[in-house]
């Protein structure tokens, strides 16, 4: 499981950091990818990637501000031009579908594929054999969400060493110990409990929209492998943060260290800064919360389960 | 006046070919820019050129094909958020309005200028003291315009020589010359046509939208200085061109051929074209039209009289 950031930028993009979107690479567990907002040329960051628009196969929006949406109708427009066919779940705050009705119907676009659009709340969005989704409301003047995606526990690995030592060798009988809690062999009662190692425990992943620092979100995040939060602003800024809504890195970082997550990476990085600051956000940060990263456009990280 | 071209592709983006737009420099003649189209991204190509936001003053929609128009509310709030204050007016087709709207209101977008939309049907659409702009309907399954600019003849100079030859010295008689048609000095009578050069004609620049080849087009792009047309298809191509309403190589130049226009650039070249293609397609236009050439992302020409 990959995340890659597309648009790494506050509010307008520029040549450094397009507006918001990110990636959610999935190949391996679910042969997909998702992504988490959809800026203005979301589709053009993705020409530099190895992401096919046709493996996308759910978009979360955080909040509808334009520098998250305004790549949408392209992106789904271009999906459809190049091929996909598989169907396409949106999620995102109410209104998202009336933007998407209008700017297709206007543009006359007809989709090679099914869209379905889910107007979200506050709760438990989705849920399959891989994951869950939840959503948590965050404190944005406009309705802003965070989204967490847990994955289920894993059952462990079959412990053959151990079955061989008691004499049981490869067979159809390896498969039956492992989908039954005690199975007879040689007349003999195996436990299933007893050849099976630990579960592996499934990846915790929050992705948070715009959003004031606010105390709620802790519970939310709770014990994340990684959260992706924004920092508009550096440490000294609370009082421009607070005003527009955005948080600083310090408070970021405040919030990961109370919520006990593995890996924090930070991005919506305004556009006052320029190259030679972000070593010195990055730092305000790490001071806190030492497992820090600064997300650039087209940076990728390897989503390890850090329990 | 200058032309620089922001997306010279067909449909979707390239790495090579944005999706649709280009700007007509007027900084001398009236202090500000125009925009053809608006496909996503324009914004992100502008970053790379000299044109500033805030000095578009109107903004041309062909059609309402989403490469056309889907960077639109992105480029108009970005003008705001950098500083953009000056009214700005979008000319489209019946649609735009609903477009803009509804994407505004979704992402509650409150701009720091006036934004008025005018949705346009054939003829006058706009005269001041510079020029005309008139529109006229193209084929192209939905509905697609062309965009005549038609500067207003300049009088001529004042033949300074000559008014000395007559014994005439400058001063404030000069400035009499020039605003009427006759005028007593030293109880001679002066006539104005006798002292001024030769008017400059204006301009003609022609602004079509996707389209096929129409003989209709004929009377309203005649002698136009510069004509833009799209190429999305290569000369042996007519059936294809037909079907998806393009027009190829070929049908363009021969369309500039008939209506002797000055020079023709082409543009709104498929993908399927690749960078080897490209002289292969210049070479099928200029052996009908020479005068041809083919627009690439960020190429300026200079508009000069043809005549």
């Amino acid at each position: 499981m990959d995340i890659t950031f597309l648009g790494t930028g506050a509010g307008v993009p520029s040549k450094k950091r397009n507006v918001s979107s990110l990636a959610l690479q999935m190949l391996q567990e679910r042969g997909s990818t998702w992504l988490f907002d959809c800026g203005e040329a979301t589709q053009h960051q993705i020409l530099h990637t190895n992401i096919r628009p046709r493996k996308v196969e759910k978009i979360f929006i955080t909040h509808l501000h334009g520098d998250h949406i305004f790549g949408l109708p392209g992106f789904i427009s271009s999906r459809s031009f190049q091929g996909g066919d598989s169907p396409l779940t949106i999620y995102g705050p109410k209104g998202i579908q009336a933007f998407l009705e209008t700017a297709l119907a206007v543009s006359g676009t007809h989709l090679a594929y099914q869209v379905e659009v889910m107007e979200v709340e506050e709760g438990l969005l989705y849920e399959d054999d891989h994951c869950t989704v939840h959503c948590h409301k965050l404190d944005h003047g406009i309705t802003s969400y965070g989204y967490a995606i847990q994955e289920h526990d894993k059952p462990g690995e079959l412990l053959v060493d151990k079955l061989k030592e008691e004499g049981i060798e490869p067979g159809p009988i390896y498969q039956q110990i492992k989908e039954n809690p005690v199975v007879e062999y040689n007349g003999k009662k195996l436990y299933r409990e007893q050849f099976i190692g630990e579960n592996k425990a499934g990846r915790k992943i929050c992705i948070l929209g715009d959003t004031r620092s606010q105390e709620s979100t802790k519970d939310f995040i709770q014990d994340a492998d990684l959260l992706v939060h924004e920092a508009t602003f550096a440490k000294g800024e609370t009082e421009l943060a607070y005003s527009y809504y955005h948080s600083t890195t310090e408070q970021a970082a405040l919030l990961a260290k109370k919520a006990n997550v593995g890996m924090l990476i930070l991005t919506h990085i305004s556009s006052r800064y320029q190259d030679d600051d972000i070593d010195a956000l990055l730092q305000e940060a790490q001071s806190v919360f030492p497992n820090t990263k600064i997300a650039n456009d087209l940076s990728t990280f390897q989503i390890t389960n850090m329990r």
